[in-house]
């Protein structure tokens, strides 16, 4: 089975790719490096450093995968349309987007950066594989972040609507709060109109933040790290904790700490994508999964990781700052996630054992922390 | 009060500015003549030529109107940001987007030239009046045809659900059968963000398709028409039906003609805008309304026009042909519209007189028809 994955530079794009060439799939890797240059723009890095595509995706055909990969930028349509007519993949993994909501909240420049490069490199990929005039199962990352945060239970995409005596089957009302987190629905639109248009198939994974690294003997003897952000624009809030922790400083919890959200171990993440591709919808359809395995509030997450982390001696202080972000801090939140528990997820739960895994890990490369780039910069408003 | 024009020189743009500048308001009106390239592009005209803003604003001010204008591409950040800077306009209305259902699904290059226009003049238009740094009101063009053909009632932007024991309020879903209507609906999720975000002041117009002239004695004398188009790409149904009905072609129903939607005159237009400006939301707060006075099925529509052209010797012949558009043909419809009558709005009906006067102004342009221009050539798929 061939299959393409855009952005498989990335946190998850590279994991995605090691786990998919093992099993046996052909690949096509893409990626033009945009997130590695706003990174360096934005003087972040992660916590280590790792090889581009050329000699990541060399060591992995020594190992007997397949694999191939391309530098393209994917809003250019002649680009990208040149490369799926050639490569011919049953399936597209699609993470090229910018995923950063600080990053789209800095200025205008920022927003438009945003905006154009999630919707054209969406709109070309869907124009591309009409053009390719075969199936072609498109695998998308969405986000949880596009519902908001409803008083009402966050079904999987859908919802059935009562009113005035009549029923109907809705997309589920999206209402975000970041510029990313918007232009994440603004591709909803995108996919949902050409899947009724073109007939085409779509999965929508709806992903809460990830966080954790993938455990693999390939990746570690190799020295191919996933790109560990922890920074305040490009890192997710698990992964920052516990820099803060390791490293001594406080885990700072943006406003009251009362807000909910499901998050998912990086491990999950892969698996919920190996569910998908095996699970396409019909042509016409869209399947929509909400991606977590847990919810918690900012401040659960907080007492989690001091709590595990004292089982290694580690002490760790929780303090509260003033939230750069606009959004709701006290809110309900019941979202439902059983639809890939249904095809086979097995969730990895965030035990201590869990936590204690990531901080291993990072403390292995302590010496790389750069402590300046934690506190939040960028202000919503 | 200083007000903006975005689009001045399009079918409702014009008529907007001759309305309100002879009511009074100093107005800035902004146009690029994209729409003229690209019918010019397509080889297509409307019924009668007009002069550029040039001509027409000079005109307007030799009547003692206080207009100004300008030729910038509002999808350029930097030109409409000075110009918003320079004219501090109290209120913006916002028609500067492509309009068009067909154009935008002609292929690859229409559909992204559509999402890039529509998106980032509107994105643009929010950063402007955020840097403006003073209240002003964004009175943008939406469409009824964000709503799709729910089979539950239509609201007026917004729906309280209830959903397992619990309640909110929420953006009515949308779901659209049109790239061009798509971009409309991405419009909204990104103005409702940014007045949340920002505490703008939006008002999002959704306007059913619109039919008419306006009768006005400034634009009769200096023979300034209205783009009336009636071309398979630009023009609206019920134009179309005149110019065929006035030509002796017959009238072509799109598929079965069961397909309903909510209509207004031109003139009830002007009114919705004037009525939206008197009546501003608080800062952080979004009106939306339909704008549409009645809504007829295709076939309804037809037989109106032909009941009423018969008073005055017209025999009308209606026939169906192959809908070249995707869209439900069989439908519950029941739009509310209760928002703007009760601000004031007087609707003007679709009665015979009204029919006819449409009909008596394109028979004085007849010679003008371009017969070959009408049959649709855009398919949907």
């Amino acid at each position: 089975m061939k299959i393409m994955i855009l952005g498989a530079d990335g946190y998850l794009g590279w994991p995605t790719a090691v786990d998919l060439a093992f099993k046996g799939y052909n690949l096509m890797l893409v990626d033009n490096y945009l997130k590695r240059k706003l990174m360096s723009k934005y003087k972040k890095k992660p916590l280590v450093s790792s090889p581009k595509l050329n000699k990541k995706v060399s060591l992995l055909n020594k190992r007997k995968c397949n694999v191939d990969y391309s530098n393209i930028d994917c809003t250019k349509f002649i680009n990208l349309n040149k490369l799926v007519a050639s490569f011919k993949p049953d399936a597209v993994i699609h993470y090229a987007e910018l995923p950063s909501a600080p990053y789209s909240m800095i200025g205008y420049d920022e927003s438009w950066t945003t905006l154009q490069n999630n919707l054209q490199t969406t709109l070309n990929l869907i124009w591309s594989i009409k053009n390719l005039k075969k199936s072609c199962h498109i695998i998308k990352l969405g986000t949880m972040g596009e519902y908001g945060t409803p008083n009402i239970d966050i079904e999987e995409g859908w919802i059935n609507i009562k009113h005035n005596g009549r029923k109907d089957k809705f997309m589920y009302p999206r209402q975000a709060s970041s510029l990313y987190h918007t232009s994440k629905i603004m591709d909803t639109d995108l996919l949902w109109f050409y899947v009724r248009m073109f007939q085409m198939q779509v999965t929508d994974l709806m992903q809460g933040p990830v966080y954790g690294i993938l455990e693999n003997e390939f990746m570690e003897i190799n020295n191919l790290h996933n790109t560990y952000s922890y920074d305040e624009i490009f890192g997710t809030v698990l992964n920052r904790f516990i820099v803060q922790a390791t490293t001594k400083q406080p885990l700072t919890v943006y406003g009251s700490g009362n807000q909910i959200r499901g998050y998912i171990n990086i491990k999950d993440c892969l698996k919920c994508i190996e569910l998908a591709i095996k699970n396409p919808p019909d042509n016409g359809d869209m399947n929509i999964y909400n991606q977590f395995t847990e919810q918690f509030s900012v401040n659960q997450l907080a007492y989690k990781i001091k709590k595990a982390l004292k089982k290694i001696d580690i002490d760790v202080v929780i303090t509260k700052i003033n939230n750069p972000r606009k959004e709701k801090e006290k809110h309900y939140y019941n979202a439902k996630n059983n639809s890939l528990m249904k095809l086979g997820l097995k969730p990895t739960l965030l035990t201590n054992d869990e936590i204690i895994k990531i901080a291993q890990y990072v403390l292995k490369y302590k010496k790389n922390i750069d402590k300046s780039i934690i506190n939040p910069k960028t202000k919503w408003v």
